[in-house]
């Protein structure tokens, strides 16, 4: 039952691997570090044979992305990086109940260009389906 | 840095007391089982010298909620019972400010009338302003 930290490419991200990596030890669980990425408006107007290596290229860049910060924020631990494509908040989901998760990790807002805090639209969405513990990591 | 389970009184509480016994359970911390009682419309519009005595019996009445569903929830363990009284995010963050907590456990989300799920108001306050982590659980 792994921790599931969800990354974008904000520095947000940091606050998450770092406090799923905190869950990760203290229930001695895996830690995988997820990117969800999108394709291309051009590819997704597209419907040729092209599609599925589309996906497959933004699938591995996901993957790269995930990689990356994982190696930054924990360079010491051993994680698994994955890449996927599509709606954020239903990847994460669904990727979270194939691995059976113990938790979904994600940022929980971020500020407004005039430093409001907003609620993020892909925590929201977690929230309203998931169908296990989501943390929410809370950015100064 | 205990683990703090914010209850009400339906039955989204027995989720949110088991997980965070969980966590309790995975960090070795205290749990904390909290429940924010109101003040009835009466009490709010009168002010007198009675106003302390009537948050004081808030804050007890509250204080027995807490103890009674942890009792129901999590007989065979220890846990403090706190009653607050107020606006339920706002003295959760207070409260959890005060005692260090490590995550804020709260229910996620409710169902409607017509089945529909709804994002809890509490839990929205919560994830804009608290400073810590937020565990959000999540009743089918």
């Amino acid at each position: 039952m792994p921790i599931v930290a969800a990354v974008d490419q904000s520095e947000r991200a940091e606050l998450v691997v770092t406090r799923a990596a905190d869950l990760a030890d203290a229930y001695g669980h895996d830690l995988h570090i997820v990117h969800v990425g999108t394709l291309s408006v051009g590819n997704l107007a597209t419907e040729s044979t092209q599609d599925s290596e589309d996906v497959d290229e933004a699938s591995r860049a996901a993957e790269e992305v995930a990689r990356e910060i994982g190696q930054r924020v924990q360079p010491d631990r051993s994680f698994d990086a994955i890449g996927l494509v599509g709606n954020p908040a239903e990847e994460l989901i669904a990727y979270s109940q194939e691995c059976d998760a113990e938790y979904i990790v994600i940022s929980g807002r971020k500020k407004s260009p005039v430093g409001k805090a907003l609620f993020g639209s892909v925590t929201q969405s977690l929230l309203l389906s998931a169908d296990r513990p989501v943390v929410t990591v809370m950015p100064q």
